[in-house]
């Protein structure tokens, strides 16, 4: 297949961004703290000072996505207004407060052979992020590479390109004032989609992309990516209420996890229950569930118990509803229902409600997803509510980072050894 | 491009290996510490009894690699003997004593909200390991996937294809005695160069490939896998003595970091000497490097000083040549030498020589590599110098696991939540 000249030039202008973040990133690993809190500071007195063009500039993409016949939801998110830039000021503030953590030295010891050992937190080098059209994610995604040491490159949708041009300049001036290099973060100022394929085919300038938005563009990024990915797919999660657990407790649990919020990853999608359990529970859950107007999906046993409940499909049980819509099962026990959560759950979050010490301790050794939780909401997945500070995303892989990644996700740790004239014998 | 027959069915073989792996997988990560210890002393004592079946099965390897016409380096590989399987049995031996990482709970800290979070330790998943005709890599290899909890698919290079059956056979049976899944460790049995495609592109069923051996083998695979990497690639090792360096650590050093073996990927490459120090040392060190016939390619400055020495192009200051060969530079200060690494460096292992309590932090702080050491030789960049009993390889990647890789690098954390009935709100 050819090449374009224009998808030629972009390539071109995104591999300079990248040499520009490459160098601009040695100059972040070694910047201390107070440059980096400076600049964080800087540019949220930038963000407020130039306001009136961050909104002039939100203004154009609103109009012009108005006519391209968006929809709400995405209008929605890609509108700034004034609590939406004093949440971003807000957020610098708040990542300033935050523990540096490059340069943290953990675990040194003394070797037989006299060497000491140990591990410094260090920087990742060059972070690229690619999201969809909502403007704070730019702020809040500058904010956690700049503290973390980290060079960035941001490619936002294309809707929100003259909103994210204008923070942009907030963002460079920031780091001018600072004292630290401009290119450390780099909006991409090109709707060019060949500029993501761009962003994530440079080894040799970019050490990790981490996309956010929908499926299909985490999985075009997954599948073509030449560099590592930080990535969040399916959240489809469970609570398991056991016989033994506490009625109230698990009623709580159930219907916090679904009903405390619906479009969130964390929401809970499939409820298993035990059988000894199911005629006791059900019907309170099932009344709440109906005064919030969640629609239940359930098993033939769940049927029995509640007659009113729609038939669950083979499908349902794999289904990330992120709407009022709930898939209930009854299964015979714990271990029924770690098989249910293997087979189709997606590794992001499961809870188990029990009083029972053996069954909690298996459930949480054993279920093999990013957060899994003991007589807790699955809505506490979630970088706020473990101490991060803020988060980058949440990731659903395996390898580097897993679950909510904030500032330390972002870096990596290298070996220090500090001898005195050691050598090998 | 059509594929063949014979890859289509290599590729079928892979699948449901692969998917045995990843149920296998399942209950190696609830097997206990004492099951993983007892299956790695029963295969100890299986490769024991079947010394001679391994012994005859690489003979015959042996054999064919002469008819191929394998060179002598490439046979001394491929060769078991009575000494090197004892010390694959020691190996064994030694991993059963190893912390077991698997289940380690750290940072439970109870958060504003009355949750207690922390992250547990646990594994991968499924460890795609592609080797070299090493067969002394399958019994290494599979022991540290083992006691982390992974389970292993094995591919050796094809010239060890009976030599890794026969030990395969030996694994099998010790898992077998001690009760854990036969499918936890499973070497790939065909030569077809396909199997490595099928191997580093089945997301769903392997979580993590671990390329060992030639440049064009890892730079094959990091191109090609759909699945992460953990990779080695060059070591260009570089010494910098500072003029403030203790002249006798900066010479033993030097000499210990280059000629105590030339073939390995810790050994210095290029050493870098500080203006005010070079007259004094290089001549002392070029005397020494030159008894152990070490032959020296030196910048313009170092030849005023030796002018003996060779000539080094621009090329030299990137090679590894794992050889009596070694570039050396005179380099202003500091920053030079930091310069010249950042510029030719390969990330793997750096090491400066200085008393100035200032430069070493610095050089500790800035310099960007796997391993940064301070008066001590490079040649302490190893999994076992460092502590980690065994290494299934050293990555210099960033992302991840960095350097020395052992147990804790075929593991991940998850977070853990403990409440009382604890809901959003």
């Amino acid at each position: 297949m050819g090449v374009t000249p224009q998808e030629s030039a972009t390539r071109t202008r995104i591999q300079s961004m990248g040499q520009a973040a490459r160098k601009a990133a040695r100059s972040m690993a070694r910047a201390d703290t107070a440059a980096k809190n400076r600049a964080l500071r800087a540019i949220a007195t930038q963000l407020d000072r130039q306001r009136a063009e961050v909104m002039a500039a939100n203004r154009r993409d609103m109009e012009a996505g108005r006519e391209q016949g968006l929809d709400a939801a995405l209008l929605d998110r890609l509108e700034l207004n004034d609590a939406r830039i004093d949440a971003m000021i807000d957020g610098l503030h708040q990542v300033a407060e935050l523990t540096d953590p490059v340069g943290e030295i953990s675990d040194l010891i003394y070797r037989p052979s006299g060497i000491q050992v140990g591990r410094m937190r260090v920087p990742l080098g060059v972070v690229g992020i690619i999201y969809e059209s909502r403007p704070n994610v730019t702020v809040d995604a500058a904010s956690l590479c700049l503290k973390s040491g980290n060079a960035a490159i941001l490619r936002g949708g294309s809707e929100a390109l003259h909103s994210n041009g204008a923070i942009a300049a907030c963002i460079a001036a920031g780091l001018q004032q600072a004292g630290l290099p401009e290119t450390a973060v780099q909006v991409v100022d090109t709707t060019d989609r060949e500029a993501v394929g761009a962003l994530i085919s440079m080894p040799e300038c970019v050490d990790v992309v981490v996309p956010r938005g929908g499926t299909g563009l985490i999985e075009r990024v997954s599948r073509d990516a030449r560099v590592p990915v930080i990535k969040h797919l399916h959240g489809v999660c469970h609570v398991y209420l056991d016989d033994k657990a506490d009625p109230d407790k698990a009623f709580n649990i159930a219907l916090n996890a679904k009903t405390h919020r619906y479009g969130v990853c964390n929401a809970m999608e499939t409820l298993l229950v035990a059988e000894g359990l199911a005629e006791e529970i059900l019907p309170r859950l099932a009344a709440a569930y109906g005064d919030s107007g969640v629609e239940l999906r359930g098993c033939t046993a769940t049927r029995r118990i509640l007659p009113a409940c729609l038939p669950a499909a083979e499908s349902d049980w794999r289904e990330e509803y992120l709407a009022p819509i709930l898939a209930i099962r009854v299964v015979a026990d714990l271990d029924a229902a770690m098989e249910h959560i293997a087979r189709y759950g997606s590794g992001h979050t499961e809870a188990i409600v029990s009083e029972d010490y053996s069954r909690a301790r298996r459930f949480l050794a054993e279920v093999d997803s990013s957060s899994v939780l003991v007589n807790a909401s699955t809505r506490f997945a979630d970088g706020f509510e473990y101490g991060l500070g803020a988060e980058i995303g949440i990731s659903t892989d395996k390898i580097h980072a897993r679950g909510p990644v904030g500032l330390e996700g972002l870096t990596s740790q290298k070996w220090i050894v500090l001898g005195d004239g050691h050598i090998r014998q």
